[in-house]
């Protein structure tokens, strides 16, 4: 199933839906009423565990068209992001080519890293689909951009074997993780990541059923248009698994906490000459089978 | 008012309380049954905002004693962490010895930083006064020690100006910093500072009203009665109401959130020869006018 937090104009509380198809939305809840009885979030979705979710997907898939009453039109809606997670753990330098760029533009190290980079954003970071991402120039000049596959977390994770580990993934969605370079603070990157619209999330949290294999994604970012990264997944440093028990080992998941995987190269910072974002541009990550996420840049 | 969240043995539920006084917790929610309908945990009795905060304190003030169905003497509760926050924002180097014996032992820069130095560490990686500290021998050797002034947001924060800064604090607690000094990755503490267990929190929350200056404030650490730390707020590089104003400009503080000020000197990974956390030691953090924190360290 492809999930998604909408709403209308009518009502403008965002409410829980899945795709029926490229372009219309069913109202969960409402579809379902009298069935099942749907939390009103998916992170409250997620949180109560697989025998909501294994109802819902049987009600659903015994239906073989919508009542008009519960659906609209995707192009009727406003899609918001599909959860606020607890937290966001971003995983840096997780692409063999990113590595290298990294170490021209960014001072960091040029060897592979031997453990997964970590650190994080707050859940105040996320917006949703078409929503602005903060240029604040009196800050920084330097707003770069990352086209990242985030997976979300299902069941609890706590030291977590890398063989157990997808059974803790819910499913996966886009991230583009944000960041204003110069404001690194004695090198970490809390702030210059951590900011308010820092992490875009969505259109739709696709389920795993839908996307078995991780590792097998197309993942491209244009800025107005014009490419700027164009990778796989495949080539991720650190696998999905391997990152669920590396960060599990000390930090427990919680059902709606989202990994950022890491970015394929093709950052700003290391064109030449380097170019960062400016309000007026829109950026596009896209990943293979889980859709476009699209987001103006603002002057604050 | 002090704050503090609470269980007995007959309801193991976690409760809202205040301190009547140094031995006795009133139960809230109980004791103004009928008053005033108060949130069940300190997170959402600060997000109900001033006109509940300001109805309890009324109400509060007018007992001159409380009844004995209501109260329990702190000895028969077990005193949990006050709340857990959405984001705990960490301050680094933000005492000027602290920078001075970091640079020499911790490879972090010797001059004293022109920005706050801000990392964070999730909710989950929060526990109670007496509950343990982790120590995982099979990841870290270096577990170190940090006694912090945690400052709680109040009125939701952002863009705030440090003139009116204060008004946007609730109150204030204590949290140990906890780091496994050999987990940072790539330079980044996230995954050093992050880890479950790694931000004690505690025992109280205290208005501001009771603690109208927070930077004359004597803070010590001891390790097993051994005096490890011994400082005062007033030597803060970077003050409260700039912490906040700085935060704010592009991470929005929520009703709830902690800010953990930073460390005085006295370090384990300081000392000579350097000195670390082992299971079954035991950690005091004790901040004047606040109170203690302590916690056992065990092996897991």
């Amino acid at each position: 199933m492809r999930f998604a937090t909408f709403s209308t104009s009518a009502d403008p509380s965002p409410r829980l839906g899945i795709l029926a198809d490229r372009d219309t939305v069913v109202d969960l809840a409402r579809a379902l009423d009298g069935e099942v009885s749907v939390p009103s979030n998916l992170r409250d979705y997620i949180a109560a565990g697989d025998s909501v979710h294994a109802r819902v997907t049987a009600a659903v898939n015994q239906v073989s068209s919508w009542p008009a009453e519960v659906t609209h039109p995707l192009a009727n809606v406003t899609v918001h992001a599909p959860l606020r997670p607890g937290k966001i753990i971003g995983v840096g330098l997780n692409y063999v080519e990113h590595v290298e760029e990294s170490s021209r533009s960014l001072d960091t190290d040029k060897e592979l890293p031997e453990r997964p980079v970590l650190f994080s954003k707050p859940g105040t970071a996320v917006v949703g689909p078409g929503e602005p991402i903060r240029h604040d120039g009196s800050m920084t000049q330097q707003l770069d951009w990352e086209c990242e596959l985030a997976v979300v977390i299902g069941a609890p994770a706590r030291r977590v074997a890398e063989c157990d580990a997808l059974d803790h993934v819910f499913g996966y969605s886009i991230t583009n993780d944000i960041s204003a370079r110069d404001q690194r603070r004695a090198g970490q990157w809390f702030f210059s990541k951590g900011q308010d619209s820092y992490a875009p999330l969505g259109p739709v949290v696709v389920t795993t059923d839908e996307i078995p294999d991780p590792h097998i994604l197309h993942l491209a970012l244009t800025v107005n248009g014009d490419e700027r990264q164009n990778g796989n997944s495949k080539h991720m440093l650190f696998r999905v698994p391997r990152l669920i028990e590396d960060i599990s080992s000390g930090v427990t998941l919680e059902p709606g906490d989202v990994i950022a995987t890491g970015s394929p190269q093709g950052v700003g910072a290391a064109m030449d000459p380097p170019t960062f974002l400016q309000p007026g541009d829109v950026v596009s990550c896209t990943i293979e089978n889980i859709g476009v996420l699209t987001n103006p840049v603002e002057a604050v």
